[in-house]
């Protein structure tokens, strides 16, 4: 199969279907009992870091749901482990050590990919090969944003405050370490794409609690950079920034093929906003799998209609939840497919 | 002084103001020493049930910070508890026996205010009478879907899955909820009204993370009822809906006096989104009290260029964080009255 011809492929770039390709985020997940199994055996991070098992979860929802497109099982924060900031899970993220001033923005490695994530690029050699003529692989990485909120938060956050902070009141710090991890970031995706990916993925989970000005000032330049250095790698680009449709435009104008919305607005509005000539990707509240299957699928019809035939890939408008009945994630790859046939 | 003159009611009516009332949400909190002073003898629920200490930490701020209007100080759960669900403080709400079934939505009591919140209403009285001629006084109550979130989730939620699944998947326990919550928040805040307060503002602190077709049927007409039915009070009201401006155009359609808009949006956008002609409150980002003075003088000068001289009432776009600087706090306060004055 030449890759220009997978449907996922295709509504990357905006041109005609057969039908409405659908992927689903985190759909390697412990919604499976297939995932759960593996889990019972092994830790999250062992599970990362161990290139047959990650392959072998990334593959369940590909045969279990049949999506069209396969994403990398990993996290986002390896990179942030090899820039030399230590992760421990618990269950939440937890860094030891934090940025909080140049020195330690200094002390940060601009790592090799292939040397410091070595997992990472056995895990996508592995799956190129066994997905090969099935579906695409998406490679993936957190954006610069999301990467310096954990490193200088030390975790999660309610408020951001301390990335807020220093973005306020030392954006000499803030500036120097967002373009040492967007030099970071740029180098694992082109690995990522050496390696065997066959699109990225840029998520930036945290940047939609910044107001316009300050996503402008603050996050938008960095990921411009990304899409634009990784404009030669010959595959498509996603950008999903979650949490603010109010900063849709500014998230389209970093120059991805593709713009991720979340559930927050309706799907056309998001495609008029932006410009309907831009892909989108989304956006169905991943609670609305609680529903009933023939409520999902009249909530899947709405979506389809609304993005229209060309330059949509079905997706959540957030990772699919835990306590998911899968019968019900069947049930919306299913409906999408049968909705959406030429 | 004739309530009408007051700069903060003339802008809730979109008259002619001689500068830009200010007000900040949770402006009686722990960024004041005088207000640590006082919770360092009682704790969070002794305060909001001893109405001269409610009242002495309600007109702190007006002295301390000059804003221009006093809000009740109080929590959105005491209706709660007075519906017939105790509520522990932990340090975070925890409702020991939630909604779960129609039955437990039957033994919900719809309570007399008077009869079950006196704290509250002696709380208004003691204010109306100190603040008389110097600011007016808010009254305010959680939204229906804010405060029955709290009744199914028994806290804080990172998803709000167990309320979006009895949404979805038993919507007559929903309505049956909504119903009662909304009766008795018209009841609380009618209440308030004929205790004193001057102004009325809901708060849905949680309604953001509905989509708008969800926000449109199972939250919307609830705050709809409550505004048509406190139409006939004479004080004018404000609905603050945070986390989705894509939901703003809906949540003006509730039909409050005045929309609340979170820092997520421009508040120039925001106005052209709702209409220009509707009166707004907002809406710097709490984590911009982290700038240096004249920074905020910047950011504050930008909302005020925005939102134009009629029509604003300016405030944080969500409430003002415990390590703020009360130095910055005073600052933002005499900036936009001497940016605004005419």
């Amino acid at each position: 199969m030449v890759e220009s011809d997978y449907r996922f492929i295709k509504a990357c770039y905006g041109e005609e279907v057969d039908a409405t390709p659908i992927w689903i985020m985190r759909q390697a997940g412990r919604y499976l009992k297939e995932y759960r199994a593996i889990r019972k055996k092994v830790d999250f991070l062992t599970l990362c870091k161990t290139p047959e098992l990650a392959a072998e979860v990334t593959i369940q929802p590909i045969d279990i749901l049949g999506v069209d497109a396969a994403i990398l099982f990993s996290d986002i924060l390896p990179i942030v482990e090899a820039m030399g900031l230590p992760v421990q899970f618990n269950p939440g993220p937890v860094l030891e050590e934090t940025i909080t001033d140049i020195a330690s923005v200094d002390r940060l490695g601009l790592p090799d990919p292939e040397a410091t994530l070595p997992f990472v690029m056995e895990t996508i050699r592995i799956l190129r090969h066994e997905l090969e003529g099935r579906v695409p692989l998406i490679g993936f990485s957190g954006a610069p944003f999301t990467l310096a909120s954990y490193m200088i938060e030390g975790g999660t956050s309610k408020n951001f405050l301390k990335v807020k902070t220093m973005i306020f009141q030392h954006p000499d710090v803030w500036h120097r370490l967002m373009k040492k991890v967007t030099a970071a970031v740029i180098e694992y995706m082109k690995a990522q794409v050496a390696a065997g990916a066959q699109a990225l993925q840029l998520f930036d989970s945290w940047g939609g609690s910044l107001s316009p000005k300050d996503y402008r000032e603050a996050a938008l330049p960095y990921s411009k950079e990304i899409f634009s250095a990784l404009s030669g790698t010959g595959v498509p680009t996603i950008h999903f920034v979650q949490g603010n449709p109010a900063i849709l435009p500014l998230v389209a104008s970093a120059g991805s093929d593709v713009v991720g919305v979340d559930w927050r607005i309706e799907i056309g509005a998001a495609r008029d906003n932006i410009g309907r000539d831009i892909p989108v990707q989304g956006n169905l509240d991943p609670c609305a799998l609680f529903l009933p299957p023939e409520k999902i699928e009249e909530r899947a019809a709405e979506i389809i209609k609304q993005a229209g035939p060309r330059g949509h890939i079905f997706n959540l408008g957030h990772g699919i939840l835990p306590p998911t009945p899968v019968e019900n994630a069947k049930a919306l790859v299913a409906a999408v497919h049968k909705l959406s046939s030429k």
